[in-house]
């Protein structure tokens, strides 16, 4: 599946007619990435008996967002970050006006991806960009972001910890798995959209126990959280409660893969994995 | 038009539920802009004698994207500018991160806007994403920004000039146009387009004609063009020449309100006033 997502992320990238706005977005749109959020999206449409190639172009779109916020999360004004994905940051190796146009292009494209789909109905296309920008906008991933930046050097309650993990992780997995349920003609997406909410979480508190556990090398970006002291779950109740709480999440996973049937599924073996990741 | 579309500006504002991010979107986008770009967009749909009172909500997704491009623009690594609409920009008044994410927020949110609307079908909505998508992004909008950055200390041919003015300027003035046509049931959306090309350009070259001629107070932002020695048409062709170039566009622009049929039209008064601006 991978690879499928990587060429068609390649072709897109040669889509693009400026050749530096090009080869900066191929940097860090190429890198290497997990492209988790395309995968779950086309996972979920491979669960209701669909054929997910024809799907990647839509599923594209959620790797463009994905790097979009990675881009502009790393600038100077906001985390700062030297190294991404085992490399410099695109605004150490492209200039900083360069990120910032990247991103904005990686963001708009996305947009632009889903609603010029050939294969996908109007109204199908309207709801996948619905929750798209519902998702990623103003009270959803940027709220996340805002949130996180003022989080610096502040004892947060888990509540509030927790509130921004959704808005700024959770939000755009959600978006994956609800939009592959979307575009599966599924009315109820509930489930898909609290599985996504727990797998985000997941996914954040993962991220705090391995910064605080790996070095640089292994995780393969800076230590940022650390260094600009901001509250993590392991910041707040300890590495061995926030273990236990992790655990507790995964059992909440398993109820709802339960709920939804999917134990023998390839979504289900993808989300075993991501539960089980080390870096 | 003006006060109908600031109160729905007004009502967008009210929607963020982040306090920061909200004081700096509403910052910007209630800073007294003329929105050229949703009066033009409501005055195509009133041309075809809809009630353009209905599509208001659309319209604001245009003054959105606009401002989104203003605050990035202004950044410090991009024109670093300090004074927009006549008071500090939003980075020297917020900061550079919450700039960075108000512009991400706004962008975002004008999708959001069209996809939810209550009052277009679905065929309708993905049009005008379509269209807004491909104009903004990265062989639109974003092009001409690219093009701009690299355009410093160069000298440029007009052609070259032409093209970064249509990516930059023109090509969210056609989308404004377009879009109003795609809403009204227009099929043949040709004239709007060049209409849009060429009023773009021309609204381009006056920024030129009175960056030269007035003082930072009347234009009410900083001369950044003139400091950071960017080709202008003023540059090039030298200010006289400029002014003939302005009249043969202000001739086309009659020849396409004359195919249009638009003489009568409140539209037409607007773009007189376009043509006529003194700042």
């Amino acid at each position: 599946m991978k690879n499928i997502i990587n060429d068609a992320l390649k072709k897109y990238v040669l889509s693009i007619n400026n050749p530096s706005l090009r080869d900066a977005i191929k940097y860090s749109l190429l890198a290497g990435g997990k492209r988790i959020r395309p995968i779950l999206f086309l996972e979920v449409i491979k669960s209701y008996g669909l054929n997910p190639l024809d799907y990647v172009d839509i599923a594209i779109s959620l790797e463009l967002i994905h790097t979009y916020s990675l881009i502009h999360d790393d600038l100077p004004s906001m985390d700062n970050d030297s190294i991404r994905r085992g490399k410099p940051t695109l605004h150490i190796a492209y200039g900083e006006s360069t990120a910032i146009l990247a991103g904005d292009a990686l963001l708009t494209d996305s947009f632009r991806l889903i609603s010029s789909s050939l294969i996908l109905d109007s109204n199908i296309k309207t709801k996948l960009i619905e929750v798209l920008s519902e998702k990623t906008g103003s009270n959803g991933m940027i709220m996340g972001q805002m949130l996180d930046l003022a989080s610096e050097g502040v004892e947060l309650p888990l509540f509030d910890l927790d509130q921004m993990y959704e808005k700024k992780t959770s939000n755009l997995i959600v978006a994956s798995l609800v939009m592959g349920a979307i575009v599966s003609d599924e009315k109820n997406t509930q489930l898909w959209s609290n599985l996504g909410f727990i797998l985000g979480l997941l996914f954040q508190i993962q991220d705090d126990v391995l910064e605080e556990t790996l070095s640089v090398d292994i995780i393969g970006k800076t230590k940022s959280d650390t260094i600009r002291k901001k509250p993590t779950y392991v910041s707040i109740l300890g590495l061995n409660e926030t273990k236990m709480h992790i655990l507790k999440l995964e059992n909440e996973i398993t109820k709802i893969i339960n709920k939804l049937k999917l134990f023998d599924s390839s979504l289900y073996q993808l989300i075993l994995k991501i539960i089980n990741r080390s870096n």
